[in-house]
């Protein structure tokens, strides 16, 4: 994909770097920056031309200062990116972002892009389509620590001026697959379209946008985040039929299909005893 | 049209269909599975391959509990489809959507596709845009007995777990006539599209949708339905300036142009005395 | 309760006369009108001084006719009051209030305070507050005819100019007598408030009020129909004691008490299938 | 650009034809009209074929009267376009468009297209989306009087049935020039597009539609006014790479950037002292 | 009436002070001040203790500069208070809103009450209820000078900081004379109650409040401005046997009855052609 | 005052029973329940005759699941009620009620009424009336851990059923103490009144209600809890008086006047720098 945007970032910070999502998003934000610098704390590629790799735990406070030392705008990717007992997703996401936003403000940094997730609003309905602005219906203990993010997003935003958009993202994979991905699903090139935006509009306060591609099928409705300019061009609906011949059927009165946030919902060692 | 989906169904049923609507859709509809069962109480072309031929009034329970037997999913045409004297409209459309859902009901239909109609809401103006949530304003009998349908759907979801899209269908022609069908006009592919789409949506509860084409000028605004995954390729423009030509003068002031309705609005053998 | 208005009609018709509600209610309505006009099919008392007393059924079209020769304005509480089955609630409640209506139109009736009912929305929850404008949720056949009624009164005022307001009475009762009376109890002076209002607004087009007393606990937010001017006295609270003593324990998971129409929601010999 | 309608009105009035919308849109407009009478109070080229000239100060009660005379729609741009004292907006914004607007009555002229313009709503930020009905916030007297010029529309709609549309206008330029303008940017193919939708859409009461092409970035959502039918075709995509090099700083903590009326909300010989 | 607050202000401008509600204020204003400057264009009582008494046209910028020096709070009710051709309503409520917005930004006054009118949305019908956030409808020259008025309010505060309440006022008369006054009323002391409110909520930005006492009939919603708190006292009902009595028969079908506004609607020489 | 329901429950926990609420709350709630559990971290008064005192920090999730062991419903007071670092809030805050909800999750109880804050939303002005389905924007991170705690209680119900009152509290003290409260102050005796509602109301799912008195200013609109039926009686309005003379003056351009949050939005070792 071609460069999206002539602005050049003296330096970036992309956290999570050793993740899918980071591996995938390293080589492409490189082109946006002078220096890029990722970090984690599992073993990364080590630097190329132009980059700066640091392996910094998000729970550790003075790593965070020193990580945010110099940087112009951050992609915050790095935690925990699934459901995980509390106590772990705890320190990295809940610990971690407050660290994060923290050193921002303290270091100046001006704009984060927040990798938050559809599971922040996972208990809607999968036959209903939502607005960014309702309220907030976690569908596990990472969706909930994704709501706090945001939340910490507004306050940093109020209190500081510090901007963030905040991303809920749905499936960031090579391709759709399953049923439910069919609507939730985010190609890698939108994925970068969705940053390139995010970094780039004037003005964003604290704005909200769910990162799906244009498929045809959707359960939400970005029409609140026009000024961020984010306009997909992908769409799941090529590998459509291949799915729907692998998995025809499909229950609408099982939790992991009626809501949004799919077998999110039921994970863990309990029953779901849910009832709206 | 090439099919727009893998999916099959085993037997999917087809009321209404010696309506004009209803030869249209069958052998359309019939791609999409290995059974397809018409109806109608009029004369229909006899049975293909793959066919079922049923002659079935809609006011006849017992007939209904056997057209629905071994039926997956229903897309649900028959009926009265313009204004008629209430007592005409009420056994096939209240009655009727009565004896079918309850059928349904009974024999186990997963999913109805009803075919409702914007005489729902045509006593909104043809000079604003709508949702699909807002208060019914039928124009005609006709129109209050879909809005009935309607109410009867989401209560046999509410109850019975059956789903139900409603589609308020514009005007479904092969081509538009008039400067009113320029906003309103569904193409027959786009007819196809919405179907399939509502048949195949994962999960759809009782959802409202607008059946129009990609028109230029609409009054109808589907955001709330994305979920449903509707997206009209085909559009009233070509056909404008023969239309505009033919019907250059329009006057805002009469009912029949005023309101969304259109010549519905003043039906019936007594003025128009309506306010707003 | 000393009479709420100084205005007065020339003659009332009070429908449903020998229902529970029919025989509160016509001491009361005497009051502001010359004559008042009763019907029902069943007994009711013989005609006092100012009355009028017919046996009308609704489903009889000529008699509606003659019923509203001469009638300012309706209080429509006849037909099916309870769930019943289809073929009950239709001619009483479908094709009466048609009749009704048409009546109406052709008579020159003004206004209809049209007896509807909180089961048009059932289907919300025990734990939401919504207002008249939403999408109905009927919780039975009954609920469903009333939905209708509530359209019927809308198209009538948009063609015809009959002004309506619809009442979505809770429960009329003496007295609340379970936990969910608590909510949705209505008294009988509340409800002649309720009609006097309804009344003697200047102008209503057609408007839905929910039908409660001033209960501390309620579901809905009449704030939509401020113009209507009905202002409720009477309260629910001196009863809270004795029947939360009779009745400890609801169990809100079950859909008898999760949802807004209580017991109706669970009426017919089927089990609950539905979901939200 | 081809003729977007085979609609010929007998006479078309456009205002402000001395100006840069004016001239640039005269031999545009003149193509959807047996005769475009063109007016200012500056110079203007003379008549062509099929025109007419006239020079009327927008102040001059009697010289609109005859201006209006024999005219089908009126497109008025003029007046002052920029900020200015509000003794010189005053006579040309105010007191002309009231007497347009009673010209246009007295001669039963149908339809207004009104150029207003987005500083009616340059207070809301540049980080938010807005609708077309929310609440005005003008940051000049220059948005002020626009603001003035819409109420005045709606006031002779529905006092005495006259149409307008109402176009809250971006930067309709040649192309866009600053970062602002990626987001603001109506291109002059796209303001025909907006006129010949405004002018032909058969109803339009009083309808206000934002007047951007489809950029990417945009602060406005027509979604309101489907019924209009303007479908803008270009982007200010193209113009991004040069912009953003030329400008690749913002500051959104300055008014100018911070809100959607840019440079016009610090205008004037005084300090910004507003604060939300 | 008690004084309603123990906050004084050193001196508080009461503009419109020879109108019937400028008498009515006089007194009761006087009390909440050290200096009551007090001022028209139409002779005044003479300056008693602790009052100032100042002869100033709205239109005339020296006179409106001088009036607002040393000038705490603006009590605005100077100008046209009914309707009038345009060209009277301009200089005194539009050029003179003006001036004195101006006036009180250059001497540094830090609130004005602005007396606004009900008939800025007086289009809407008296069958519907809402809230002061709606697009403004105004019914006459008058409510639409009044609707610019709350617009410079608006631009003054965003852009200034200057803060108001614009008081959408209903009928503030003695008591109530009509059927439509039964909604619409507001009594001397409420007005009273309203101008209190509206003078010491500490902050207000710009908030917009309709006007009228606790009437039973109403047809505005004031919750978006619960942080004025204004709750009135007095009701139109102990007028409303009376009023009734005297006028039995309205009819919604006329636009004097229809419409909010009443009798404003129809004013003028020409014949009412509005449609909705 | 006297008992507000005959509802008797078997054991209720305060958490927080030593912090001012707590001790103010201990008698109150005593008299709704046969065991009252109170809980804390600091001294307690010994166990009265029903009661039983444990000493279990929120942080301890053993000593979580022995408190909740036999408990029917939870008033949660307990944790830090004041703007800390990040560090203290943490654990008391975010873990503590972590902790809770899943101790509560293990042991059955049903209802949990959570003392959440007006700081979740501080950042909204005191100029303007918010519902409680806004986007949350908290003020300190005190407001951020209520937030946190909202979710929490949303993902609880909806993954397991457990049902929760969330509360935001105003200023809960025996009597307002400044200009600010004066909008935001909650009696004792309306803290007891909402806390009753709370436990009683049979259906509540995840409700949230602000927590304030029947005060005269307030910025809060609670019509989206109809349903928790809570009334406030009292009235921060007679000690109006006193608190405007002793603060006559604030000004509305400074933060902690400006914002709902008061002093909140202010504290902490750095200058206020949000914009909006």
């Amino acid at each position: 994909m071609q460069e999206l945007t002539g602005l050049r970032f003296k330096r970036l910070l992309l956290t999570g770097a050793a993740g899918a999502l980071g591996r995938m998003l390293r080589p492409r934000m490189k082109r946006y920056c002078d220096v890029l610098r990722v970090s984690d704390i599992a073993p990364m590629d080590p630097a190329g031309s132009g980059e700066e790799v640091v392996v910094a735990p998000l729970e550790d406070e003075a790593a965070m200062y020193a990580l945010l030392d110099g940087v112009d705008a951050v992609l915050h990717f790095g935690g925990v990116s699934i459901e995980k007992p509390f106590s772990t997703v705890l320190p990295a996401n809940i610990v971690g972002a407050y660290n994060l936003y923290e050193a921002a403000r303290r270091r100046g940094t001006k704009r984060i892009i927040f990798a938050s997730s559809n599971h922040v609003t996972g208990f809607y309905g999968q036959g209903e389509t939502i607005k960014a602005h309702v309220v907030p219906r976690p569908d596990t203990y990472y969706g909930l620590s994704k709501a706090f993010g945001e939340n910490l997003a507004q306050f940093y935003f109020d209190r500081h001026g510090l901007e963030t958009v905040s991303l809920r993202i749905g499936s960031c994979l090579p391709e759709p697959v399953d049923r439910r991905q069919l609507s939730s699903w985010l190609s890698h090139d939108d994925m970068e379209r969705l940053l390139v935006a995010s970094l780039t509009a004037p003005v964003v306060g604290h704005s909200i946008v769910y990162g799906a591609s244009n498929n045809r099928t959707t359960w939400w409705d970005n029409s609140q985040a026009n000024h961020v300019g984010y306009q997909p061009q992908d769409s799941s609906e090529r590998w459509r039929p291949a799915i729907e011949a692998a998995q025809p059927q499909v229950d609408p009165t099982r939790p992991e299909v009626r809501f949004q946030g799919g077998g999110f919902v039921v994970l863990g060692p309990f029953p779901f005893a849910g009832q709206e």
